[in-house]
């Protein structure tokens, strides 16, 4: 079978996994105070071109979303995200456990905009009595999104103007940055996020490494003591030295991006095939993830060669079809691949 | 100035305050042991047709809702009410701070009904990964709506059996509950309500008291050990008898529906006089509140003779304007503001 | 029977009824932004000497403190009490709830010390990896204690310099403040209170009124707002004039002041009646609480005529006996229960 | 330098390791849901002799404590745990914010007791007002102790049946269990604990693995939907095959067995050696850590060839030194280590 399921289905980049298990030797210090961490933690500040950001490593992505809102909002603030985002659909309430509401918004290809965020800023400030009220003061989006548009860099400059005329902050959850860094026309750099955004994620699992997400808070004072916020909220790893390894493997040289870019080549190959083949894509996606519309009939004939993702059931009874390409997908497959929707049933 | 704006902005039925003030005099035994509140636990178990009903007395709404859904759900699992209804939009994230998702869904009226109890229900029992996302088990639903609609008696039945066909539980927000059974071709029945919902609260702040809501929950082991539940939460009252006073006196002979079923009727004459000045109503209200489009010069005009509630600036210019009535809204007030409204600017 | 058990057996003073009584009439504006919550408020400013305090208005002491504390604190911040202190043990950890440890200390009297203060903060301040342990933040203090004691000024002038000098706050929780203020010796004053605490509460339920906490927040940016915090915690009274009513007559003329300072009378004399009858004093209180070590045979005999609250079941077979008397207690309850305890079977 | 500071200071067994170096290859299914947690589920369900057993894997033990303890308990109920033990102090309030108190008991050697559960349980069922104090209902015990020590077992026997006596539940953090089962006269087994715990932990971080704890429900029942729990709460890994590959290489042999004992009998030759040198112990500990009483001139020799922790500065001026064997720690470490305690300054 060929894996298009999703990207996290791989253990990790070979060479992730030989620097994990180098680490095998001498003692190392617990919690992140090891000297990988260290070195890691200047990767990403070189990288961001942020020199004194809090950089910090979570196993993973619901963990680190979660202890971040946790940080930033006080108990009566509220998170505004897509009402497809992933805080809002696939993360059981984790935000809500922490206390706070997540105000959804319906957004185009689950994109948050200024717009958006100046609607319910201004909303909330005619309020003739806030304190009935959840006060929005945090804008989360994802990069690239979960329906894998990549955002212009005008567009989240003008979200991140907007949050902040308003008195709030913006978090950018990077679960799959890399791939969205990597689109063809992609014109943000990470740079550009650090410094846009008051917190953000690189995210590793989905990227090459086995797990691990770097938080990163471009202004140190934004969360001040986030290790113990970890640490009480279940997120911070004995052995850290083990997320240390795996981001300044995957950063050190480039290794993060090239995986990444690769990964999304693959991707268009296979959205040129479905559109060679007659299937309407779900979005345009320029980065990992193809969503297609497909016929039962079609979805079934897939399913026999090829492990997909797949949901929402339209109400004319066709199926978004998510191809999920990786740093670990190959040529080979993606010509299988595209062998095998050359052959699919007629969409009609 | 006349006020019409909420139903909350005078102190109590006199015979109510009569009753507390009453209560001077010897010492009570505190937190709900007294026999005040037992009398009103009988008064309620009585009206309500539910023998064993198990019946708390919290002060105010949000903090019976709060303490009601917390005590009914697991960490995981979200409350579904409508995107208008009160614990949506009005609670500064009670729910949510309580660790739960409030699940919202548009309502025409603020109704939720059965059909979006059954979508939700099989949306979750067909996620092919149920614990990436919270899991739908209570419907919320006040009555009357937040819109002033009093549900069918057919339509709860169905909210109901929908409900618990899915493993569901039925929670009923009674803020104004006179209000809506006070309605003039209403058809439910507290012994209705008693018998559909696993929980529901008979409102008195805005029906009568100064303050409480009675928490009624029909099978007592619905939730076991409530009481600890609403100290921990911080809603016991210490000298809970000035609850009971108040439920007594409004249950012994009637008082409360008597007085809440005079309101709706006033609202009713307000009503009128809106159609009669050819204004548009925002929502078909049977009950005590009437929601009237009018454009800023109407608003303006009313605004120099009445206190009222405005809302939701519309596309066109026009507001919501809530004309509110209460138990102690005088037939001379509504006579005074039908010759307002009599007047008022045309609307074009 | 006597009513000696506690000293919220009552509904309230006559006058605050009363006063609670009148505000039956014109229409009030909600949720405490009305006039009389604004005469209160400056009555609370007046007598505390701190004229750009926030003020608030709470109906419960458990729902003041969950929220004061909530307020004060981040996540990972811890609370230190005594171990007898309210929040350790009578409040079901509502402050657990919010999410906060309370860091128990055994402390004579109930009487957290500024050495306490100064051995936690600096065994934390040496904590090697102080993201691992709950970061005490916040010195909770009843003012009298629960023991009945009343610091002198210089401990609290102690306890609030080492508290500051380690970045802690100082709440003070006065749900009996009036009847400390009231002791013959003592040497505090409201002002000086509002100068040492960060926070603080001036008890109403147990001090005359029916309900009612005024949280005090000497500084306004303490906790910037509160408002919502309480509106999300259930503790924002819809009709929020009838708290300030209460408070405005029970400090306009000094009512709140007299009224404990008589229940303090009354319970020296109860306490030397315990003398003269030999039985021991469990603790040294110069306030309305006497807590007397009886024989079982002592509280049986005592039982047939007085109404009191026993705990602690001592090695020696002895109990602790609560006699507590309130702005209510009369002269002739005092003289017949010192009749009562006159009678008493010998201690032996 | 030698390393004897704790046992978390390597990355792992060489075999887990390569076992999960080994996963990379083909494609696997996310959450836990892969061939290679079902294998370790079905090792765990073998060498507890609990077939029926839910089996869970957490990352990381403060994450898995703050699972288990938010499952098993409803809001206004709390754990009940020696002073010392892991969830009283070193988890920065993850308990806590989880809503629930640490009920702290002091315990010789952090073990609490049936005569602790049996004192609590009966101070609870005698309270006059239950709903005011947090209800005990869990009883927490780490195996071994934070102290080193290892129950007996008909010391967990009686606890067992004292805690279920009074309808708490038992929960056994085993975050070192396989140093406690390898002590030299442990007369406890994995289906002992399983057959006497309501939930346990076998604990990988510590004893082979990278990372990763075992839950065990002995009765499936107990914690239905688990797996929501630990995703709303940041604890279910992506690539859980990581987790499954370790569990199985650890269990399918005996390999945690053998390990874990091999540590102990480095730790026991390294207790002879604090005994001959004269040096006090701290704690009677049969299993891997060693805690000894140093003067400050022991400590500072000590501490130029050996990597320790120490902390408890006691009255006298003296330390507590923990020295601590791994499954990693090498006869030859300890015979170095043996020749520096051998030189010791004197203790006098």
């Amino acid at each position: 079978m060929l894996h298009f399921n999703n990207d996290y289905c791989r253990t990790g980049h070979p060479r992730v996994i030989e620097a994990l298990a180098s680490t095998q030797g001498e003692g190392h210090v617990g919690y992140g105070h090891d000297d990988l961490c260290a070195q890691a933690r200047a990767d990403v500040r070189r990288v961001t071109g942020a020199p004194d950001a809090a950089v910090h490593f979570a196993v993973g992505g619901t963990q680190a979303n979660a202890l971040v809102i946790g940080a930033l909002l006080r108990g009566f603030e509220g998170v505004v995200a897509a009402a497809d985002g992933h805080i809002s659909t696939h993360e059981t309430g984790a935000i809500e456990r922490g206390g706070h509401k997540v105000i959804e918004v319906a957004c185009p290809g689950a994109l948050l905009r200024a717009d958006d965020v100046r609607r319910l800023a201004e909303e909330f400030e005619a309020s003739p009595i806030p304190e009935h009220v959840v006060e929005p003061k945090l804008a989360y989006v994802s990069v690239p999104t979960e329906w894998g548009a990549m955002p212009r860099l005008s567009q989240l400059e003008e979200l991140s103007r907007t949050a902040h005329r308003h008195g709030w902050m913006l978090f950018v959850d990077g679960a799959r940055l890399g791939y969205g860094l990597g689109a063809a026309d992609c014109d943000v750099t990470l740079p550009d996020i650090a410094r846009l955004a008051d917190a953000f994620t690189i995210g590793g699992t989905k990227c090459g490494a086995l797990f691990g997400e770097a938080v990163v808070f471009p202004d140190p004072q934004t969360a001040p003591r986030f290790r113990a916020t970890m640490k009480q909220g279940g997120g911070l790893l004995a052995k850290g030295w083990l997320l240390g390894a795996q981001f300044h493997e995957l950063l050190r040289d480039g290794l993060y991006f090239e995986a990444t870019a690769q990964a999304v080549r693959q991707a268009q190959r296979v959205r040129c095939a479905l559109e060679r083949a007659g299937v309407p894509l779900r979005a345009d996606s320029p980065t990992n993830q193809q969503f297609a519309l497909m016929t039962q009939e079609q979805a079934d004939f897939l399913g026999r060669r090829v492990v997909f993702d797949s949901f929402e059931r339209h109400a004319d009874g066709r199926l978004t079809v998510r191809l999920c390409t990786s740093w670990a997908t190959t040529d080979a497959e993606v010509s299988q691949l595209e062998e095998v929707l050359a052959a699919l049933p007629p969409t009609r």
